[in-house]
């Protein structure tokens, strides 16, 4: 990386949260809300979060937007996935129709939807919430030789910032599509975790127990063969996919912007994973939405110790979890903004508390 | 129980929502929508649910009613709860002033809310939310008589069956409020699933470890001389809750309605405890909201080998777990009826499938 004919990949700065003092004045409205202690669970840490990320007592959500990065991935080739590479681009298609999971649960919850060509392996016919940044006709095989090139990452990563850059809102949830990425999500996490392939390997859409062996033979294959790969700019090159390249950058970006980011399933997982380990501050703007059924995705989840907010048994991607979550990071705004206090609504306390 | 006194308690009748060829239809069309098999988890398995309750292969949810039924529990006297017995009927003003979780919640989702007093030991003034059904000033003290008579247990159940006979929409949501109320919950939990009181027994609103020994030394005794209550109405009589009783008839009509039925934590468990050992089908229109903190409530949805929807360590009751569940029911509707299938988007499905 950083040869001489690629200048340094400028990452934006990303603020930590962390604010004792606000802390203390949101621990202190939660706590004198109408409820015993902790009562509302999970829903107190997720206000606590959102309002830190706001800098502010109280909590707005404003025009959410939902991304869903496409591309295609030439270890598609080594038949690790349940279905063909023609699913990828036939699914943007339908996404673009408006018939997809994710066109279903963004109406229901008022999210603007945009679909990236990320590098999908097909010409794209334009469409308006279609913004085309392919990077290539889908990644090269990465059990022969690099999935992306350096300047490919970069690219990725570029194009990631600048879609974000262009939304309005203050919130952004990530989803993908691309047949064969959670082979490249297993490979990133295998290798920026430190967690072996056999444990970050699943069976994606629905593979069988021998079809899940030879992914797993396949993915050590391609590990071994990039033995090198170590830095976060690297692996990224080498085992990742275009679209979790964009959605890195892209994640990277919104928490430069102080937005929220949701991040769905094991891909968008994955993809948070690269962003917080070019900068680490990228975490604390991160919602974890749901744990999903893949097994890497549970693996990965406790080693970026999330606690996601739903486990309802998904792996479909496209951004459905991080949408089916949403209604509770309203609830978190809500219950915050417009709860009675123990004092102002005349309840008594705990018994000599 | 059946004293000459009182004639008979008249159930409503319950149709169980099994028809193998609508099942056989709804799960064809979930299987053909554009995702794999089976990746939309648990709301996969709530949309056939649906279906089956509104006896259709589409889902249609209609003017969501909330209601949350609050009384006394003459135990409060042995100092069971962390709260004192006040808290009651000022968590009902409250409510009524708009400013408990329960009231932001259904704010939020459009529910219409009522509380209803089934036994606060307080006069409440009218008011357009409130229904006064009154059965007593709270339960007497089941650790020295039976909670309530009888005639008391049937007055309550009949009054829930009458609230919801009333009420407009498709879908009711079950909550309560009542200081000592977990308490109530524990010991129908214990009797009527056989379960130990220790392990049906749990802090409540936030006891500490000495309190929790207490709490459970007291329910063990209270057990001990309601040895005899064991069939349903005669525990519900010896050991109950007004609210409890009221909600679990309330459950039983909105089922025999065929109405959805959402339930919220460990106390509206309880009711659906007691309802379903009335008339075993009502399980089956009912959708077990949340997984609460409170030890009983895990074992108690294992006890009826519920999976609920949520799982945020929540353990407020009012009704506010079914509320936050509620966006995923609207989910699985929206999915069955407008997402895409693989026929109409043009889109391949497994290889070799």
């Amino acid at each position: 990386m950083n040869a001489p004919d690629f200048p340094p990949l400028l990452l934006p700065a990303i603020e930590p949260i962390a604010d004792a003092s606000l802390e203390a004045r949101l621990r202190h409205k939660i706590a004198h809300k109408t409820k015993p202690l902790g009562a509302l669970g999970r829903l107190e840490d997720l206000a606590l979060q959102l309002g830190l990320v706001q800098q502010s007592d109280t909590i707005t959500l404003r025009e959410p937007q939902m991304v869903v990065f496409a591309a295609d991935h030439g270890i598609a080739a080594e038949g690790v996935s349940a279905y063909p590479q023609a699913v990828t681009v036939q699914m943007v298609g339908n996404m673009l129709a408006g018939g997809a999971a994710v066109n279903v649960f963004a109406r229901q919850h008022g999210f603007a939807l945009r679909v990236v060509d990320a590098g999908v392996a097909a010409e794209l016919a334009p469409h308006p919430q279609l913004l085309p940044r392919k990077i290539a006709h889908g990644t090269r095989n990465s059990r022969h030789e690099a999935a992306m090139t350096a300047a490919q990452a970069r690219a990725a990563l570029q194009a990631g910032m600048d879609i974000v850059g262009q939304l309005p809102g203050n919130v952004v949830a990530f989803g993908e599509m691309g047949i064969a990425n959670t082979s490249a999500a297993a490979l990133l996490f295998a290798r920026l975790a430190g967690v072996g392939i056999d444990d970050a390997t699943g069976r994606g859409t629905g593979l069988d127990d021998a079809q899940l062996a030879h992914k797993r033979r396949v993915l050590a294959d391609v590990l071994a063969c990039h033995a090198g790969a170590t830095d976060p700019l690297a692996a990224l090159a080498a085992l990742g996919g275009f679209e979790i390249a964009m959605m890195a950058g892209a994640m990277l970006q919104a928490a430069s912007e102080r937005r929220v980011v949701l991040v769905d399933g094991f891909i968008a997982g994955a993809a948070a994973l690269v962003a917080r380990s070019l900068v680490p501050a990228a975490q604390d703007y991160m919602v974890f939405c749901h744990r999903g059924d893949e097994h890497g995705h549970r693996l990965l989840l406790a080693h970026l110790k999330a606690s996601p907010l739903l486990d309802l048994g998904l792996r479909l991607g496209e951004g459905t979890g991080a949408l089916l979550a949403w209604p509770l990071l309203q609830s978190a705004a809500n219950f915050l903004g417009e709860m009675a206090s123990f004092e102002s609504a005349g309840v008594s306390g705990k018994e000599g508390a």
